[in-house]
């Protein structure tokens, strides 16, 4: 990987990490974020809304996902890139692969979010890991654990 | 099970299968359905609109859980029933998890989907079934897949 590609992987994930902080203000669903990129730009982003809207599918991935399938008119987007500040449940998993998006970069992962109180754990049970149809990085886990160890500490954080 | 209970389960998947039907007339997706239950009464339903909205993560039993969840307002669900023409994917079995609906009647099967060209079935590879955390039922099997086979030779019909 060049180092120009190494850049725009930490600048995004940095953008991810940024969006999970905004449940810590904004109350609408935990603190998670992410960010779709295609040929450098960002073209879908989102956090998680699942209470907000009363949406148990509205996880970061899902509204990244959604937004970016809007924002370029294609559902499936196979030049694409998953930037999210924390590994992605199951859901999230499938809903990426259905979206034909190949690369996933994320930052904390499953054991970070069970030590906030969220038990992805237990639909991780039902996978059989690594899910080879994606070609998966973890970079910058240590800012996205803080951002979600800030958000567990602050008066709103609220499970579900 | 009393056979009230078993009328209510014919019914909605009925109701499931009508909704499936829509995708000849309608074309926003794929020739699927489904109803959330509760207390006997329809509180969400759906049909597929992956190309209809352009969103990738709009299965019927998505759309159906986002309807439910907002008609309540509680994005949980621990005594609803899923009523879904074709058993649902791996994305769809996930966020029904995390709606926590415990109980899934379906009608078509995987096999049936992947006849009229959809590949769930590269999915279904990284699962390990059955997710035992569902209470799961396949009734009206032969009606959804009629269904199926009607959209298939339908001339909108068109695959994502």
């Amino acid at each position: 990987m060049s180092g120009q590609d190494q850049d725009q992987d930490q600048a995004f994930i940095e953008q991810a990490i940024e969006l999970a902080r905004r449940a810590i203000d904004e109350q609408a669903g935990g603190p998670f974020g992410a960010v779709i990129v295609l040929n450098g730009r960002a073209i879908g982003q989102g956090n998680n809304r699942v209470l907000g809207t009363c949406d148990p599918t509205a996880h970061a991935e899902v509204v990244a996902i959604r937004q970016a399938c809007r924002e370029t008119g294609q559902f499936h987007l196979p030049e694409a890139t998953l930037y999210t500040s924390c590994e992605p449940c199951p859901m999230c998993l499938f809903a990426t692969h259905w979206a034909r998006i190949p690369r996933i970069v994320f930052a904390a992962n499953r054991e970070d979010a069970a030590e906030i109180g969220f038990s992805d754990a237990e639909q991780y049970q039902y996978l059989r890991m690594p899910v080879s149809a994606f070609d998966m990085h973890q970079i910058a886990r240590d800012a996205a654990r803080q951002a979600m160890r800030d958000w567990a500490a602050s008066a709103g954080s609220r499970l579900y």
